[in-house]
Parts: structure tokens; sequence; C-alpha cells
């Protein structure tokens, strides 16, 4: 019921999820106007509906909505990971409440002090996605944390995206140890010390999209600020390139025999293909879309709801969690802040 | 002397400015090297050169450099100004040798805690630029830090760029004012209550480059990295179109007749153009251009100075700074933290 084209786009985008990944969808919210939605879609009857009564509104205060509707949408969809009914929730609605539902309803990994949430970024080298975490949820970190987000972010982009021995950065403004902020630098030393991260160094706003890293951390606020600005870069790149393409006659002709050519560099470039970012470090897989999110976006953001669920990235990051406080009790390792 | 390609692009820049601005150059370095590249470009034998032995190289800390290197390039190059026997310097090595030799040598101007470097983003509408501040001078902010940055950042969009009241955004997560981390938050509060700042609210990094805003303030941990992603992703954008357009015969074809608006795309993403970045808050005009600068970059750089010159961004820091400290001794006021 959430984000600003609900039901109608959401719907859309189940529906084709159902019907090619052959995954099992169940829709979360007022049953009547997903019935009509489902209907205008010509869409399957065997799509499964629960009923909600209530939505996390945009300007609503997250923790005072979900207590005070315990039947909003988010919430009964959370509800059903946590029953085991469901395998994953997909959201395109209220992030804050989003995440919030999922601390309350789900809680943490052990192991893990806060959640994060991880964005996939295609890089300049084909087939070589960053994972930056976080963009959002903790915008005040400390060291520890951000420890823990290159811990699921490696498990992350091992065996959801295929890279066979994550390279981890630290975000920072300049390539020495010593540089950065006091987060930056303490983070550094804590990375720098961690055996079960392969930690390559810190990395520059101009490395994020290089490929010489697969996993990017860095704390909510930052993260945030660079996703959406990439994000937006990206429109206003395009909004350049269609302004100035069709220039004169030789533009206009230049430009009709480029059209297949210039909806490739569209795709490459558009954000709608990445389908959402990732909620880690909860008990369950959470994929949070964008308010913006159309048909395609939502089909994107159940098929990474899929690979995560597949590669079973919760155990794989208990796992790591596990060992790790293994470690950390046995050696009584201070090295932990 | 400093930079990837000095002095042999530094003096081309210098030799271009001096003949189409009508600027005095000043080249400030080892006195052969220079007239050698000078005689390379076949350029006038009217450009003064300026003896200095040494550069501040990019792995060394500032710091230690200019003391043990008094005669260094970038420390000579400020005292010209500090002696008036020139109006701005233009820099294009360690930037960090440069901030602290323009704190050392020229001292902040009055009621300036911490000077920021600010860099001007074209934005998505054709004649507002946006200046950032601060893109890497101060990573560990204080709320008064940013104010001042806010006035700074008004003064050089009114006088220079040309904005009548410049409407100056916080950079944050969100538009609320509960939004961000602990410096975002009390931030907020000081701005808003500033009566000589046009404060509009918060920008989230999707309002960069959307021409809403026409001073963005940030610390220069976030402001660095996003400045740097900017620069990055241009190319990154370019590199989707060099190998996405001529794909396919249809695609050669369209590409060639495409050439000289494909150039001019090229010129508007390209952030050669702008230049450099200014130090605001020293008491001196200091432009910090990026360590790959080439002639044109230097040339936009000269311009720059120059504008910063004639629309005299000081005295305009100063007036707006001493009013403020008036202000506040009358009111005893306690907004400052």
């Amino acid at each position: 019921m959430g984000g600003d084209y609900a039901p109608h786009e959401i719907v859309a985008g189940a529906i084709r999820a159902q019907a090619e990944l052959g995954v099992e969808v169940l829709l979360v919210g007022d049953p009547e106007q997903i019935r009509s939605s489902i209907a205008q879609h010509h869409g399957s009857s065997q799509i499964e509906i629960v009923a909600a009564d209530g939505v996390v509104a945009m300007g609503e205060e997250p923790l005072v909505s979900l207590k005070r509707k315990p039947n909003a949408s988010i919430n009964v969809a959370m509800d059903l990971v946590k029953e085991g009914r469901a395998d994953a929730v997909v959201c395109a609605g209220h992030s804050g409440a989003a995440m919030a539902a999922a601390l309350l309803r789900l809680g943490r990994l052990p192991g893990i002090d806060r959640p994060a949430i991880g964005a996939v970024f295609p890089t300049i080298m084909a087939g070589k996605p960053v994972i930056i975490m976080d963009v959002g949820a903790i915008v005040d970190c400390r060291p520890k944390y951000l420890e823990q987000f290159a811990i699921m972010g490696s498990v992350y982009s091992k065996y959801v995206l295929g890279m066979e021995e994550p390279k981890v950065g630290l975000l920072n403004i300049g390539e020495e140890e010593c540089k950065g902020n006091d987060l930056a630098i303490r983070t550094h030393q804590l990375l720098r010390k961690n055996s079960r991260i392969n930690f390559i160094g810190n990395a520059e706003g101009r490395d994020v999209l290089s490929g010489q890293f697969d996993v990017i951390v860095c704390d909510g606020f930052v993260g945030n600020i660079l996703l959406k600005f990439a994000e937006a870069v990206g429109e206003v790149m395009l909004q350049i390139i269609r302004e100035e393409l069709p220039q004169g006659i030789q533009g206009q002709l230049g430009t009709a025999l480029l059209k297949p050519n210039l909806k490739r560099i569209k795709q490459r470039m558009d954000h709608a293909e990445h389908g959402g970012a990732l909620l880690l470090g909860v008990a369950g897989i959470c994929i949070i879309s964008h308010g913006s999110s159309q048909a395609p976006s939502i089909f994107n953001a159940i098929r990474l709801a899929q690979e995560a669920i597949d590669h079973r990235v919760l155990e794989r990051i208990k796992a790591n969690h596990f060992k790790k406080s293994k470690k950390s009790v046995a050696t009584n390792s201070s090295s932990e802040e």
C-alpha cells in the first residue's frame, strides 16, 4: 500500500514477478483496492491477498504510527515473515517505517548492533557491481557498526553478487590511513585488523564507481546523500543529452538513427533497473524500494528478494557473526569499540 | 610547480590568461624550467617569473614540509599576496599544503573560525550554478562553522555568480528539520535563526543539481566525497555513451552526424570548465585547482580568481562578518555554539 503508485504499480510488478520468476507473491493491504487493481491488470486470481488496515503515510513519525496502527500493511507484512508464511518483504512505502517495523517485529540478527541499508550500484566495469552500506539506516555511526556493515556487505557480495573474495573499501576523502574525519580514521584501524574482512583501503568519491571495490562502507548520512545524488545525476545527464543531442538538422537525423542505442544508454543509467536496497542485519529479508517505484522496479525488487533467499544471505551473515563472537571471546579482543 | 602537469600545462594556461583576460600573471617556481616552458609555448617574455625553491610533494605532510621549505613555490606565492604584489593565488598542487600555507601566511578573515573550500557546480537549470561549501577543508565541523560557510557562500553567490538573494540549503538526508545526524540537526536550528541567511531548508542529495538552491553547506567530509563522486560520475556517463552510441551501422552513422553535439555535451559535463575551487575565509583570494589540471582548467581558474577580485569578495565577507560580530555583542547572543 506504500509508495507514490500504490497499489496499482505494485500490483502490476507483483503479477509479472509471479508469472516470470516462479515466486509466490502475497499482496498485503486493502483487499478491495488490490482486487480491483489485479482485475485491471488482468492478473491471475491465484495471487494471494492478505488483508491489512491502514498505511504509515510519508509525513508520519514511524514509531508512533506503527504502534497506533498494528494492522498497517507494513506491520502485517513483517509478521508474515516472522510467522514463516513469507520469506521476504518488499516495500515501496515510508522507508523509515519499514526499517522500524523490521526491527520491532523481526529483531536483529545475533552479533549485529545496527542494521544497514545496502544499495547495489553498477560500476564502470561491466558485471562488477558495488554494494554501498549504509545508505540511510544509521546516520551517527560508531566504528564497530561500519565493521559489521563490512562483514554483511562481504557476505552479500560473495554469495549473491558472486564476487570471489570481495574487496572492501572505507569511503573517505583520501587514500592515506591518517585521512578523514574521526569516524573514518578509527574505522580504518578496525577494518585493517579484522582478518575476516578483505579490506583494501580507503575509497574516495571518485573510486565508488571504478569497479576496484566490491563493498564500500560509510555512515548512513554520507551514504544516503551519495545514493540520492547518484540517482539524480543520471537524470541530469539524460536531460543534458536530450537537450543537446537533437540540436540542428544533422542532430535530428543522428538522434533518430541512434534511438535503439539511446534506449540502451538510458537503461544502463536508470536506477529502476536495480529495484531497491536491502535492509541487512534484521532477522528477515527486507527490500526497501524507492517511493517512486513503478512496476519494473517492483519486479526487480522481488527478484532481488528471491536472490537473497536463494543464496541464504541471513544464514551466511549469522555464520560469519557467530565465528566473530567466538573469536572475540577467546582472545578477549579489545579491537572493538 | 604543483600538480600532475607542472610546469608545462600551468604555464600554457597562464600565457593564455594573460593574453585573453587582461590579467598580469606571476609564475612562481624554478625560473629555468618556467623559462623553457614559456619558450616552448612561444609565450611572451613579458610574463614575470618569481623564483622559488622546492615544492611540497603529494605524499608529504603539509605543515612539516611548509616549515622545512620556506621557499617552496606555494609559500612564495602566498607571500606575494600578503605583500600586496599579487591579488590572488592559483595553485594546482597539494591542496592540503595550499590550505595550510594560506592559513599560515595570510591568516583568517575576522569573524571566520575555519576557512572552507567552495566548489561551483552547474545545475539542471542553465545559468543557475550552485556553490557547495565545504568540499574538503574541514572534516569535523561544528554548527557555527557551517553557519559561517553559509554567509561566505551567500556573498560569493550574490556578488560573483549574480544571484539576487541566494537561497541557502543544508545538505541532509530528508526535508524535515528533525532529520539528519547530530551536526545537521543542530546546524538547521542555527541557520533558521540567522536573519542574514536566506535559509530555505534541507537539501537532499537529489536536490544538489536541481537549481533550487544557490548555496549548499555541509561538512568537508561529505562535500569532498560528493565533489569527487560528481567529477567521476561524469566520466562514467561519458564512457557509457562512448561505448553504446556507435554500436551497429546505424549507430556509427548517427554518431558521426552527432559529433558537434556530442562535443557540446562533453563540455557541459566536463569539470575542466569550472577551473577550480575557492578557499574562502582566508585573507586573500586562493583558487585550488585539481591536481590533474591542464591548460584549460588553469585558464578557467585564473578567470575565477579575476572574478573574485573584481567583485571584492574578501571585502564583502568582512563586511558581513563585522555586522555579525556587532550584533552578537549587542544582544549577547547565545545562538552560536
